[in-house]
């Protein structure tokens, strides 16, 4: 028998859930298609939405409902699923309900209008254009963070109170459970066992003759290559669709409607290749979520840590791995016959895995990829301990870009403008893509273990690879958390020194 | 000084208009990119958003407020735009607080899954694949119309209460005070006027040589083409897109984001650049609303007969005369130099102008065309009534075609499938195609009357024509009705003697 009090929620849950899709699909259309007038009209549904997207959870009943349901007697009624729908329903109660509703309408409203200002600031590389929207909304993030400083202590650092600072806050609602502090050893890490193999492999790699990749590559064509390999991978063009952006990301409406974008450079062959692997990773997880709770709270990926782990997994232990190509190469030599015929598989993994220090942190390659994230975490400390200011950050970012990666941008455009997460609001992020990278780098040694992944690449059987995340990640949505995952499929947490492991006896 | 019963409205009003302006996002979505299997899923929230777009304008407090809005001194208190917003409230209220609110959600969910199935069952040419849920479709439109039946009499029809068929409910939808009787005389005029002058006409057009329109043309040059001749037209891209669908439509998601779709062939070239024409004077017509009215209940086209008269009036008033194509025919030659070199600007026009009997509505000629509506009108009349059964439809349609154009479709896909209107939930939808072609000859009468058309178009200077349109029409969103417009321009209501006239001048 349905449990009453669930039932009474389940309305509530489904408005929720639509609104965000429907947030998703606005987010969507603007970046890959909307006129450019547009979104200033638009943001002002997108405010409307948001408002009863945040009522929708955030009213009497429900709160009463949950009240009733965090019963001990009457949580333990609740089936598994439900179980997990009540917990994550819980944190994003707590989440909303300390901020007023208002500011947060406006803070929708602002990231929504801001991604086309970030568009327009980065087309002419002029970080002034950005800066004033970008101040207002690091306002709303420092100010969201101090309204919920209290109860995440109460919640998640009863032990280590003293410790707390405020970036603690969003921190977690990336990854939840790690802490500043944590980060700080897990970065120091990187940095002590990896400058010194950097700079090896940076100067091995000089060697490496890569100038086929910048000749001319017709876009259309590589975007028919691109899509094809997407499906290779396992991209389901029944549930998803593929289309072009500033920034290549994946979003979700459903399980059944997962949707990535790439972006193609005439004179750069292995971006768009690697973004779109990079990109399926994403959508695989979204596309494998269980029946069963998609189009629910939990019908998501469970954290950016893990996402990002599964992402970094394809793009890096699959897709620059010799035996993944071996059956395909000769599929790309023959849709640039003249750029590619003398150069051989084994030159083409070379300068796929080449080390070599680039300015923008997409087209990193594994090695230095780290250092383009420790800069971001550091400034983002910085900002949310107002060390410095909205208007110091390109001075620090060329200077910090100098001091580990040994390059500065030649402007704002390629520099602190960048990146679009930002302009989505979205401080506390891109530590997330350090702990994915770690994350995948424990899960392929492990899967290693138990079974012949190079024998199924040499094979074109991606199936088992994916069968296999699919079953012990992918199905579960939120329904477990990064550690879970690890702990059930190795008895073990996360752990740094796969990475660094991984990535000395590649580059040593 | 603001009115506070108005002010209290304006919450609704807008939350009325953010969800309609996400449905609108859903469907072009769901018609332009969406994979195959979303909708399904997408459908349950399509059903969530319609129950909240029903509840923002379906409740105590929108009514109270509009009872007392609706007294005569409050009313006068109102600005212009304030009244037009509550005569149009009030119509929308009464439309929808007479559909118990489970059916309408129900109704919106079966239609967003109906447009796939119909898809589906047009690629197979297989009509009892869409004839299950097109039967529930119209079992609800019948059901919604006899609801409202009695409100629709005692508002508009007090005269002639006997008159009164289930029809007229929904022809007033779509184009208010008209009526079956109306439309009978209508349709009635035109069978007269004209059936001989089509025989005529389709005789005289036989010598006309369009052998040139069926060779190959690359579907990207013409989709080039098209969006060139969109621009041309005063289509701006800064405020709205084009993209490919099964059947071309409109749609607007507010003034400064309105969006087109064209469908190509590879062996018909004149059928993408007449639905490009013809979508773009739907396009103007929304890029033209006010920015005092846009985002409101009254800022779209005021019905959908003033709309197509809008697209009509484009793709064949202008679009079909020789002075159009004067300053432009050489851009296309130059784009198709193989296939058109040989093919003079006399020929084109001969053959954009050609009257052939054509089993597709939207590739019917402008003579033939009314006869294509007569259709459907006479096929819905029969279905309100009881006359005939879905069932019936494959079979009647067929006939019909053949009494009237002489052909008959080869099969369900060409025939009783080729329009999406009726999954989309759209009965009474048709006419409004034959009003917009006698509305547009009317305009164009006058317009000759009072401007150099010709002069203009020769010039390649369309501004003036536009903003005449916009001026008169475009601007003013649902803020005047059909005859409003037409005897502010010219002292005269709709009389269908312009159209027919237009038409045995053009033919004879």
């Amino acid at each position: 028998m349905p449990n009453k009090y669930f039932e009474k929620l389940k309305p509530y849950l489904d408005k929720n859930s639509s609104f965000e899709t429907v947030l998703n699909l606005i987010d969507w259309d603007n970046e890959t298609l909307a006129p450019i007038e547009s979104s200033e009209y638009t943001s002002k549904t997108v405010g409307i939405i948001s408002d009863e997207y945040f009522k929708s959870i955030i009213n009497d009943e429900v709160k009463n409902t949950l009240k009733k349901l965090n019963n001990e007697k009457e949580f333990e009624k609740l089936t598994c699923i439900e179980k997990s729908i009540i917990k994550e329903l819980n944190k994003k109660y707590d989440e909303l309900e300390s901020i007023p509703k208002e500011e947060y309408v406006k803070f929708k409203e602002l990231t929504s209008k801001a991604v086309n200002i970030w568009t327009k600031a980065k087309e002419k590389s002029d970080f002034s254009i950005f800066a004033p929207i970008l101040k207002e909304i690091l306002e709303f993030n420092k100010k969201f963070a101090k309204y919920r400083l209290k109860s995440y202590t109460e919640k998640y650092r009863k032990d280590d109170k003293k410790d707390v600072v405020l970036y603690d806050v969003i921190l977690n609602d990336f990854e939840e459970g790690f802490t500043t502090k944590q980060l700080d050893e897990f970065f120091e890490k990187i940095k002590k066992e990896l400058i010194p193999v950097v700079k090896k492999a940076v100067k091995d790699s000089e060697k490496i003759d890569d100038k086929f990749n910048s000749l001319k590559y017709d876009i259309d064509k590589q975007e028919k290559f691109c899509n094809w390999l997407a499906g290779y991978l396992g991209f389901d063009f029944n549930k998803g669709v593929i289309a072009r952006s500033a920034h290549p990301f994946t979003t979700s409406l459903h399980n059944h409607d997962v949707r990535i974008t790439n972006h193609f450079y005439e004179n750069n062959l292995i971006s768009a290749i690697f973004s779109v692997i990079h990109e399926t990773g994403h959508a695989l997880y979204e596309m494998n979520i269980g029946n069963d709770i998609t189009q629910t709270i939990i019908g998501t990926g469970s954290s950016i840590g893990i996402h990002e782990s599964q992402s970094r997994f394809m793009e890096n232990q699959i897709g620059k791995s010799k035996t993944f190509w071996k059956p395909i190469y000769s599929k790309l030599q023959d849709t640039f016959k003249e750029q590619l015929q003398d150069v051989s598989l084994d030159d083409f993994i070379k300068v796929i895995n080449k080390s070599a220090v680039n300015i923008t942190r997409t087209e990193a390659d594994e090695l230095t990829y780290s250092f383009h994230i420790i800069i971001r975490y550091e400034l983002e400390k910085m900002l949310f301990s107002d060390e410095i200011t909205i208007e110091d950050l390109p001075k620090i970012w060329n200077k910090k870009y100098e001091e580990y990666l040994g390059i500065k941008p030649k402007n704002d455009g390629e520099g602190v403008l960048q990146d679009i997460h930002w302009a989505c609001g979205n401080f506390g992020y891109f530590p997330s893509y350090a702990l994915g990278n770690a994350i995948a780098a424990q899960i392929f040694s492990h899967m290693k273990s138990i079974m012949p992944i190079d024998e199924y690449l040499e094979n074109g059987n991606l199936t088992p690879i994916v069968e296999y995340l699919r079953e012990h990640i992918h199905k579960y949505g939120k329904m477990k958390k990064t550690n879970e995952f690890l702990e059930e499929m190795m008895n073990e947490k996360l752990d740094v020194k796969y990475y660094i492991d991984y990535l000395k006896e590649k580059y040593n």
